[in-house]
């Protein structure tokens, strides 16, 4: 019941004049380099226009508020990431068997959102949004098919949720930057739940 | 490493003179009409003086915040459900194996938050703070405990916070409110999920 309707994939918007996308596209410039300069605190909508040469109202235009911007910045390594896992080469795309494509997910995705922690860790929705936002239901629903396909007895779509629960950003940060715990071995507790899982 | 330190228990506080035992209580007795009858929403700092019948810098010298208040609220059916696992009757308690205790767990925990949804909802702590809260520390390292005996070879910090992950209340709300996912579904997929971790 949960991942049975259509996606739109991050980034999905209404066609944009020709015009109107190479704006946004500076202004997301703009905000990267304002993050990978100064870190996702610097990132204010103030900030963003003076990076980008603009008014403050060009960059409200677009994006709405601050939190619209930094889901905007994520939505372009999002696309990629789901470009990895939807159709891209082995071990994450649909060429490898579904063990292999399941194993490779969780690792992935922790490399993914810790690339872009500031960014993750400033755009989480609140609770009323969490689970509703459209990557996460995505990520869901593709974690949910692998388990469908290799435990056909299982409630694949809560399984698909305690995976997803286990490599959360806010938690592996707690474990990581909180702990000193390595990046490494959090890939290996998920390799290790889903070997537990599948046999 | 996580699960090394002593925790206090929920309420643990320097102890107050008997006026103050007697005032706070009263505070929270208003605070929790005040939820039953119009829910967690209508938690201010304000109404709750009003339903007391104090001055709103009463509630404020107990309380600092309204977070504060809202976690105070908690803190009471906090230790009882804490009184339960820790030193309650089996199937929770200490008398029964650890593989019991485990399972008994997720269903106990679910219908503990359930049980006071919205203030467990109005209350969630911030990402920087949410798995540092003792009650949720406390939670982790009782698990932990349980893990560590049943699957002696496992990373049990990891798989701990991935069971508890799976019975978030902001997760399960998603689910069954969301989503009008029975309760006793998630519950059973508790079940289901221990089964899985420890054939």
């Amino acid at each position: 019941m949960i991942d049975s309707t259509s996606l739109p994939l991050a980034g999905a918007e209404p066609p944009l004049r020709a015009d109107a996308v190479r704006n946004r596209a500076l202004l997301l410039e703009a905000a990267a380099r304002l993050a990978a300069r100064r870190g996702a605190a610097a990132i204010t909508m103030e900030a963003v226009a003076a990076e980008a040469g603009v008014g403050k109202g060009t960059v409200s235009r677009r994006f709405g508020d601050r939190n619209g911007l930094l889901q905007a910045l994520l939505d372009r390594s999002e696309s990629l990431f789901q470009e990895a896992f939807l159709s891209g080469p082995p071990p994450l795309g649909p060429r490898a068997d579904p063990a292999t494509r399941l194993r490779a997910f969780g690792p992935a995705l922790l490399r993914h959102e810790h690339a872009d922690l500031e960014l993750y860790l400033a755009a989480e929705p609140s609770p009323s949004r969490r689970f509703a936002v459209p990557a996460r239901r995505l990520r869901h629903r593709h974690v949910a098919l692998l388990v469908r396909a290799l435990l056909p007895g299982a409630d694949a779509d809560l399984l698909a949720h305690t995976l997803l629960a286990s490599v959360d950003v806010v938690l592996t940060d707690h474990l990581v930057r909180g702990h000193g715990m390595p990046l490494a071995r959090v890939e290996a507790g998920w390799h290790d739940l889903v070997d537990r899982l599948l046999t």
